[in-house]
Parts: C-alpha cells; structure tokens; sequence
C-alpha cells in the first residue's frame, strides 16, 4: 500500500494534477506547501532575555527562515495577546509574575523578507491556573527549552489578508 | 555509542526479539510502532470551515494515512469535549465566540478503515482565560497554520477497547 | 537562495567560526545542539500506568537518550508543579478526578546518566477548565496516545544550574 501511494504523489507531482485541483479549491481546503526536514535542534534559552527575540535570533545565527518550534518551562513575566476578531486588532495584556511555560507552540516564516517567529502559549501559576494566548515581546525567559525543527523549501513568506486583517502564508 | 545503540536496535528487529519481549508486557508498557518520516506540510487552514473536516481532508487529498500534527490560530467557535469516565460517553459543550487556538495538537489513523483525525486543544478568550479537551465538528476556523508531519509504516487501526470504552489503536 | 543558505552553514561548519561565535554569546543567546533525526514512535500509554514512568520506560526499552514527545488521552489522576522563582523549589498538587490530557509537551535527555523524561502538561475537567503545570509521579493514565522522536547525537546531559537552582541542559 505504501507503493501505491507513493505512485499517486510522484505521478501527480510529474503531470501537475494535484497543483491544478489545490488551486481550484483552495478557499475550502487547507491551502500548504510540502517541505524537507533539514536540521533538528535543542537549545536552552537565556535567562533574562525575550523569548521571542531569542527564537529570532537561533533562526537568524543559524539561517533558518522556515521551521516550527515548541518550548516548556518558565517565565518571570510574559505579554500575551488575543485578536479581536471583530475590530481586527489585536489586545495584549502583561503579567509580571513567575509562570510556568506549559506549553508554547510556534513557527518561524518571512515577513517582508524577515524572519518573523509566531507563537501562542499556555502558561501556568503556582496554583496550576492557566492563561493563554498569543504571545508578544516582553516575554522575559526565567529557564526555557525548545524543539526547533528546520523546513526547508520554497521561503514561506506572510501577506497581508483582507478577510481576517491578519498577515497569513502566501501559500 | 551511537554505533552500539544502532546496533542494538537492527540485531534485536533481525532476531524478532523485540517484538517477542513487547508482547509480553504489553498490558504495563507502552504498545507502540516505529514509523518513517515522509512528507512535512506547513497549511493555511480556510476561514469559516470546520477544523476536523479540513485537517481530514487535507489527509484524503494526500493519501496520508498516518500522521501528527500541530495548529495555532483562531476560531469563531468551538465545539469541545471531556470523557465521561464513569459513563463513558464524551459530554460535549459548545462556545459560540471568537477564541485563540493557543495550542491544538493531534494524530491521525485509521478507523473502519477510513482517515480518522484525533485532536485536543487549548483555547483562550480576549482576557487570556483557557478552556480545554478534545474537539468536535462544529469548530469553524478564523484563521490557522497546521504542520502537518506524515508517518509512514503498517497502517494504524483504531479499535474498541474494552476497558475504557475507547476506540484506541491497535498496536 | 537554498544553495546559498546550505553553503553558509557548511562553511562555518568547516571553518568552526559559528561554534567560537556561539560560545562568545552563550549567556545572551540559545545554547543549542544540532540532532539527527532517527525513530518515529506512536504508542498507546499503559491504562492504569504512571505516566512519566511509562515513557521512561519506552525510552530504556529502545534505547532512547534523546527525543521529544507529544501526548493526548486523559487521566484518572495527575500530579502537577509549579516551580517557585523565589525559593527555589517546585511546589507540586494532586488532583484526583479524571481529566482530559490537553496536551503534554516533553523532552527526552540524561541526567546522571540515567535517561530524565521532562514533561509539562495542560489538563481539562468536564466544564473545559484548564489546570497546567510540570507534571510529576503519581499521574495516572486512563488512555494515552504518545509521538516520540528520536534525536541522534551527542549524548545531552542535565547539570545544576546556579542561576535558577535547576538541572538544565549542558550546551
């Protein structure tokens, strides 16, 4: 079964189909781009610095404009936001308390040929509350993991989109 | 110690040990299969569609019948789930209003021998606060970005279990 | 632009410009390690199983020092933390009632060179309240789906680390 499935993607690739059928439905069906896995990191983000800024920064000194990346542990304040899907803007709000990072789910893609890194989170206080959202700089990193996985293909770059006045995949 | 630990692995696969001794324990250790990697997808999902049936087909369109994937975005509603686990029915309950999808994650496999998607999410409010659990169709998307990786290898089949009340795989 | 991405980092690479430059900037930037991607693990968590236990066990039993997991499924009772900033300890809480697994994000690596499964996770009651936090023994298992990659490399190591009082990777 694996051959034959294969087959149909090296077959359609070759004759183009599937491009052709992506395009003619592509306001219904998740619209995407296939990418080959390159490098696989692990890293220990800085004590005190942004944690935004320190994804930026990996992506940049190592050269990677396309991944996704998750990261646990544990912020000494963050800046989380939720979009108004209605005013079209987007509301932050900042804690200045020690929260565990329970999750933090992001990727990295170009913004007017930069790298931009999205990422929302999960965060927990000392009583195991959460609170969640969209997370900004200042997002100030107490002790931090993450699992950045490069992807490579054609650069993934956002536009702006009318309908949701997000900037969101040109894909 | 790569080399030993290589070795250990393609020894063991050869003389069928491994799969002798998972049998043996499978009740207290985690069944499990090994899978190769194939394709990685980066997809915009479309806006005002259900998110299970985009992710599924998504999968139907590229013969993806293995997988894990992970989405953050926003919906304009949700449908969400927790296992009654004394009953054993899933008590749902729906949130007709615009929420972040702070962190969904999820698989994909077969059942009745059809794609079959399995996903949790998080989701937050304009204030940050989080509900949770496994999500149902209606969930319509605002806007979202799924990776979606591909896992290639023997089917995975989902079946009654017994003991829980759970279509779980069949491993 | 690939070519020119792939030959910059070959070159630093060959040159060792990068690694001189990486140790420089160590406390302001990620301390990070490249892996080679090797086995793709799904499973199903052991009903009735200690949770953390049950991926240690996975990991021993396939000789696993480096990865990176993913879980959805729910439990019939959990342990969570959460790590005090100012006194330096992790102050833990039991909920004994059956919750959903959200989502639990974790990392696989060596800590006195015994392999140290380190997990966050995001929990959902029956209403969709979320708790969260770093997950410890006893949590118990209902039913549990885990994706478990395996990174191939130099063995990664947790030490003390004097700063946050914790044990983090050695990069």
């Amino acid at each position: 079964m694996c051959y034959l499935i294969l087959l149909k993607t090296s077959l359609s690739q070759f004759l183009g189909a599937k491009h052709v059928q992506e395009e003619a439905t592509s306001m219904d069906t998740i619209s995407h781009a296939t990418f080959e896995t390159e490098r696989c990191i692990l890293g220990r983000l800085p004590h005190g610095k942004d944690l935004i800024r320190a994804i930026e920064d990996l992506c940049i000194e190592n050269s990677i404009q396309t991944g996704v990346f998750f990261v646990i542990g544990a912020v000494i304040s963050v800046t989380l936001g939720s979009y108004d899907q209605n005013q079209q803007v987007y509301v932050t709000f900042k804690k200045e308390e020690p929260l565990e990072i329970v999750n933090c789910t992001g990727n990295v893609s170009l913004k007017d040929g930069k790298v931009a890194v999205h990422a929302h989170a999960v965060l927990a206080d000392m009583n195991g509350q959460t609170i969640g959202g969209h997370i900004f700089s200042e997002t100030i990193v107490y002790a931090a993991e993450i699992y950045l996985r490069e992807l490579l293909g054609k650069p993934l770059e956002r536009e702006y989109d009318s309908i949701t006045g997000l900037s969101l995949w040109k894909l």
